[in-house]
This record gives C-alpha cells, sequence and structure tokens, in this order.
C-alpha cells in the first residue's frame, strides 16, 4: 500500500481501534522500568522488554558511519540469532557513543549478566543506549539493578517502560491497538523515545514494536521495512541523526493467514506512524507537527525526496512558526528535492486552501491562511492536528507524506544557550 | 591544487595583492548601477556589466528545477553565443522566478531592447533576476531606464553595480585583486550578491568575476567549475537552494603563457573564496563565519559531504552562536555525510583546541575553547575571522572546506515574523 493511500485509509473507519496497554499489550511480552541512578535528576532510566519464545525480531538501525557501538552489538546479534531476540535491556543517561573500545566491552557485560539472570544466551539479549554522546554506561550501578528490574518485569509495567527509555522528551511516547483479524484479536503495542536535544549531544530515535501474530522472519523484515520508510525514516526535527537511532519489531503467536496481511500492515504502519509523528511533534521548541503530503510523482522515490526535502527546510519550518503562507519557499524547496517535474503542473495547498498552479501564485486569501495555521500553532499536543502542506507534481502515480514541526527561536535558544 | 592546500597557499604570501576597482578592475569591463524604481525603498536595483569583445564567458547555476526563466535564458544564450556574451543586465527587486509563461517573454524583451542600444545580438546578452519569487519585472520602468543605464557605464561605477544587485544584503560584496604575471598586470574584479531572506522569498545568490587574460573556453569552463566548487558551491547559510542562483566569469585580453595558469588559478579561487566567505559572514542574522576544513579523507569527495554536512548542521551551528565547545553534534554531523572512515582515526579541533580523538573526547580545557569561540561571536563584520572546526579523518589525500554561518534567534525571528 503506498503511503498516501495508507493515510487515506487512516481517514477512514479502520478495523483497528486503539487501546491502553501500550508495548504489552500483545500476550506474552513483559516490561519493566526503573530508577537505576544513571540520571542525575533520578528519574526512571532502565528498561527491559521480555519477549516471548518463539517471536522473531526486525531491526532498523541509524546509518551514521559513528554509531554507537550497541548498535553493532544489536546488528550482530540479530544475525547470529536469526532474530530470535528475548530481551532488550534500554538505558537511558548515557549514550555509550564515542567511549573507544570500552563500549563495546561494556555493552557485552552488561548483556551478559542479563542473560545470565534470565537463563538465555547472549545472542538472545540487545542492549540499547541513549543519552549524552561521550560518556560511557557506569556498568556496575547497571548490575546491581539488574535483579530489580527482572522483579519489575510486568505485563502492567509498559509505563514505566516507556518513561524510562525518555531522556529530554517533553512527552511519554506509547501506543496500542487491536482489531480481530480471522475471529482471533490481534494487538499491536509500541513506545518510543525522541530526539529532543534538550541538552547538548542528547539525539537518540528508539522505537519499539510488538505484536501477537506468527510471521516468517523474510516477510517480517519486509514488512518492518515498509513501515520504518513510512514512519521513522520520514520523519525530521532538525536533520541531524543520532549515533544511536534504533526500531525493533517483534511478532510472536500464532500464525496469522495470509490473507489478513495487508490488515496486519495497516496496523503496524498506524502505530509506527503516530509514534514517529509523536516524536516530531515533541521536537525541540516545536509548536506544531506539519505533514508534507505529496502526490503526482514520477515515482515514489521522488515523492519521498520531495516530502522530506521540504520537512527540512529551515524557511519552511520558520514561515509555519510564522504563520506565515509563504508558498514561494516551498516552490524553492521542491526544486532542490532532486525530483523529477515540470513546473507548469505543479499545485500547492496548506490545509485545504489553493496557493499555486500553473506554474504560478493564484489568488487566495491570505488572512484566511494565515488563520489556519494559527490555529495549529496554538494547539495543544495533537498529533492529528498538524499544518498540511499538500504538493502535486502531475498525474504520475508517486506518492509519499512526511512530517516535521516548526523551526522556533526557543530551538535555537535551547541549543545555543548550553554552556552561556 | 586541492581546496586546503590552496588555504595554505592563501595564509603564506601570496602574489595576488587586494586593489580597489571591483568588477571592472580588468581592462575593458564596464559597469553601471542605477535606480529605475523597482525597489520599493528607492535604492538602486538595475546593473549592467559591459564585457569586451572577444571575450569568453563560462556560467555556473542553480540545479532547482523550479529555476527562473532568466536562468534558461542564460544557459542558451551560452551555448548559442558559445561563450561570447558582451553584457549582462541585472535587476532586483522581482526574481521573475514561479510567473508562468510570462517570465520568459519579459526577460527576452528585455534584453532585445537592451541588445539593440549596444548594436549587440540577442544572444549575446544575459539578464539576472533577483528579488520576491511570484513577482514579474516591470518591464516598461526597466526599458524607460535602459538609456540612462547604459549612459552610466563607466569603469569607476564598480561599487554603482555591486549596490544595485543587492536585495537584502547589509554588506556590499565586491573585490579585487592584482598580480604581474609573465611581466604583465593581471587584474580579477568581482561582485557578488547574497542570500539574505530578510523578506520572505528573497533567495539568490548572484556572483560575477572579470579577468584580463585571454584563454581558451573550453580551459576556462574547466577552470571556473573547480573555482565554483571551491567557493560558492561550498557555503551554505541555511540549506536552502535558490531560484535563480548564477555565477558568471568573464575572461578578456592578451592570451597568458600556460605556465602561469596555476597562478591565475590560485587568484581566481581567493576572489571567489573572498565573496563566498562574504555571502556567508552576511548570513540571515549570523553573528561569525564558521569555516569547516576537513582532511585526510578517503578523497575530495567524501572530505567535501563531511565538510558541507558539518557547515549545514542546525545544531552544530547553534553551538557555535552558545560558544558552546560540543564536539558530540560535529561527530554525530561527521557520522552522517555519507563519507568512510573508522571513528578510532578520526581528530578533532576547534581553533587551536583538540577536543577528540582515538574514538572519544581528550582532556580539554573547556573555558579556553568557550573564549576561543565567544571572540569570534564579538569579532565585527571579517571575512577571516572565522570560528574554525578542523576534522581529519584519517591518513588519505581527501581534504575540503566549506563555509556557514551561526544559527540564531534573530535568524528565525527574521524568516518567522513576516507576517505576524
Amino acid at each position: 500500500m503506498t503511503n498516501d493511500l495508507l493515510n487515506l485509509s487512516l481517514l477512514a473507519a479502520s478495523i483497528w481501534s486503539p487501546i491502553s496497554g501500550g508495548i504489552t499489550s500483545p500476550d506474552g511480552f513483559l516490561a519493566a522500568g526503573i530508577s537505576a541512578g544513571l540520571k542525575p535528576s533520578g528519574k526512571k532510566d532502565l528498561a527491559l522488554l521480555y519477549v516471548p519464545e518463539g517471536s522473531c525480531c526486525s531491526g532498523t538501525f541509524t546509518q551514521s558511519v559513528a554509531r554507537a557501538s550497541c548498535v553493532d552489538l544489536c546488528i550482530d546479534r540479530l544475525n547470529a540469532s536469526q532474530g530470535k531476540i528475548r530481551a532488550v535491556l534500554i538505558n537511558s543517561g548515557q549514550a555509550n557513543a564515542c567511549t573507544g573500545s570500552r563500549g563495546k566491552i561494556d555493552s557485552e557485560v552488561i548483556t551478559h549478566e542479563l542473560a545470565k539472570r534470565l537463563g538465555l544466551s547472549n545472542e538472545e539479549v540487545l542492549i540499547c543506549s541513549t543519552g549524552v554522546i561521550g560518556e560511557a554506561i557506569p556498568v556496575e550501578k547497571v548490575k546491581s539493578h539488574l535483579d530489580h528490574l527482572i522483579n519489575s518485569l510486568d505485563k502492567n509495567a509498559y509505563l514505566d517502560a516507556a518513561n524510562a527509555i525518555l531522556t529530554t522528551d517533553l512527552q511519554v511516547k506509547q501506543i496500542a491497538y487491536q482489531a480481530v483479524l480471522g475471529g482471533r484479536r490481534v494487538c499491536i503495542g509500541g513506545m518510543a523515545k525522541g530526539s529532543g536535544m534538550i541538552h547538548p549531544s542528547m539525539a537518540t530515535m528508539l522505537s519499539y514494536i510488538t505484536c501477537n501474530v506468527g510471521i516468517d522472519q523474510t516477510l517480517w523484515d519486509s514488512l518492518i521495512k515498509r513501515v520504518a520508510d513510512a514512519s521513522f525514516n520520514a520523519i525530521t526535527v532538525d536533520g541531524d541523526t543520532s549515533t544511536n537511532d534504533t526500531f525493533l519489531a517483534f511478532a510472536s503467536g500464532h500464525e496469522l493467514d495470509a490473507k489478513y496481511l495487508p490488515a496486519l500492515e495497516e496496523g503496524l504502519h498506524l502505530a509506527a506512524q503516530y509514534l514517529a509523528k509523536a516524536i516530531a511533534r515533541d521536537g525541540e521548541g516545536a509548536n506544531c507537527l506539519i505533514e508534507i503530503k505529496v502526490e503526482g510523482a514520477k515515482d515514489e522515490m521522488d515523492a519521498q525526496a520531495v516530502a522530506r526535502t521540504v520537512a527540512s527546510s529551515a524557511l519552511v519550518k520558520t514561515a509555519v512558526h510564522g504563520s506565515d503562507p509563504n508558498w514561494g519557499r516551498i516552490i524553492a524547496a521542491l526544486g532542490r528535492a532532486g525530483a523529477v517535474f515540470n513546473l507548469n503542473d505543479v499545485q500547492l495547498w496548506i490545509g485545504p486552501f489553493q496557493l499555486f498552479a500553473d506554474g504560478m501564485p493564484v489568488d487566495f486569501d491570505r488572512q484566511k491562511v494565515i488563520n489556519y495555521m494559527k490555529q495549529k500553532l496554538q494547539g495543544k499536543y495533537l498529533i492529528d492536528d498538524a499544518v498540511v502542506i499538500r504538493l502535486k507534481l502531475g498525474d504520475d502515480e508517486g506518492t509519499s507524506t512526511a512530517w516535521g514541526c516548526d523551526l522556533s527561536d526557543e530551538y535555537v535558544r535551547i541549543n545555543a544557550d548550553y554552556t552561556t
């Protein structure tokens, strides 16, 4: 299903309905979140996700060459165990990136201790770290809290876990959906941590999705790749990519009839896009979500390039922050996206208002567009109340959607005023 | 000559010395700059560069698909005349981009009128426009001022021309150098207009360089391509590329002995980099220039990718604005640049201070680095007083330099507060 068709289908009545229960809503998954003294604030900083036997896991990781050693560990163990991961430890406070050769050793020591306690092999245990780049994990502190963490594992501890993975996020990010597929209740749960960088060098997106269906590993991998592309890979806060970005998705349960796979994929998109939008909306200094919908492009790759380029443009982001219907900046960003199109075919809307057609601006009621944009800025933390910018490039089939947030002077102050 | 060697050579005593005289310092070139009432402010807004017979011209243009029709006209006429351009008209106030089919017609009408008055063919005359996107050129106003403009052509009018091409720039950007090559005085002149976007949709870099040497067109093209890559293509203010960006370089005069070509290239780099740095330093809300010097990369392409990615990073730019020696953000930007390297080989300096080696931070005197950065921010509009960030990726030969500016809350206010 293309990104845009998906979005239309999300607007229509979906078979998926939101439920409480977060990451542990699918049967067999347990979670824990405790304070191990890793954060100076004393807030929760150590989470554990326990995965039922027979699950399969698919991972998507940062493309950064300067990635943390825990990312290497995850990739190696996913390969070694052929996706049979049983536990994920997540520490917040120290990213364990740029910590030289000890980074890898620390991750191995900690996961070995956890595996031993859980009766698992090392290959079945992953670790994700988030926090300050260049800071090592206080290994002894983590080790001394592992028993407490394991004892805290519970189906009802999903909020504890979702809180323990946060760093500078202002909002906890978690979701769960259910649907009845072939007479069986299928649940999808998720939690995430955003890329808020209120403190310097705090820069990681971590996302986890769980699901109670049995599925072939190869099928799951390709499904999750599409889900990641249309969600976590389609958001931008400031264009900077982290050393530790990780998205892990788990499937465990009775096998699903192949005819329900499209419905399952819709539910996974729903959960992942909710979390992705929550991350963008919670970007530093952000006052609203921006949704860029591109259609009529030569192909999906072109549409994706345009959606992401416009969503990343500092000039577009500041224009939205100022409620300025500045179509010229959107066209300028479109022009440099690398997509093939004819400017005379381009149409542009902000919300329901058309601003551009036939290669030039159309007459539009400027004040109405300003009011539409202002309304969104004054909205509370609502995931579905975005400033929608729609670009139709031509009559071809390529569609894509990306999400970002406005760029405020608060963002600059947050990121500039740390040492001064 | 590689970018970095060049920079070293610039620091050493150069055979080139700065002179006054700007764009018209090479013999035979004339300029004019007048007010034709295109800018509401009444400031100068129409410039003319008159080029001696027998010159050759090389052009570098925006890669934007949404480029203005005057860019198409320039490219077509450079091809049709095989580089034998004799006059360039530059109007500021209206970009004539996104003006539909009339944009092209207006450019043709205006240049036809100018060609007629100068006794030239249409193919020998170019037009560059800068100003508000979506606004057409007031053709009759321009036509009625052409005689006055032509009558104002003068070797001493270089500052008039340099002023007439500005839009929201705070500083006029012009330079001239001379050197004695083979017993002959060679002059290089230049003027530019930056990408200040204080008013919305004002987004264009225009640059012109002149030189009194005769040179083969193909040789000139390849030389100017290298010059553009190491100057105007190596600066970033906010990552947004314009609809109208144009760099034109003219060579006209006695043929230069081939053994002086490297010296000529050094002079052209000097002039182009001066103008490019002046544009970056005059970026919106900028308080200092940032210079990213990359060495030891696998090849020049890798080095270029790293230098430009770091220079564009919003997190690095805000860190510089806050005098925050936040090496983690620089490493994060390095990691996502697409270059191949081993993090354990990376070394990083801010000014003379080393912050990172062997895959992790080194002990450094934080306050000293902060003081170094603060000093640069307090500097006046000085082109050579940059915050220098140096990255050594390994022991290979690839080097590159890029320039940017800090990201201030003033930038956001300038770009957000237009309509509110």
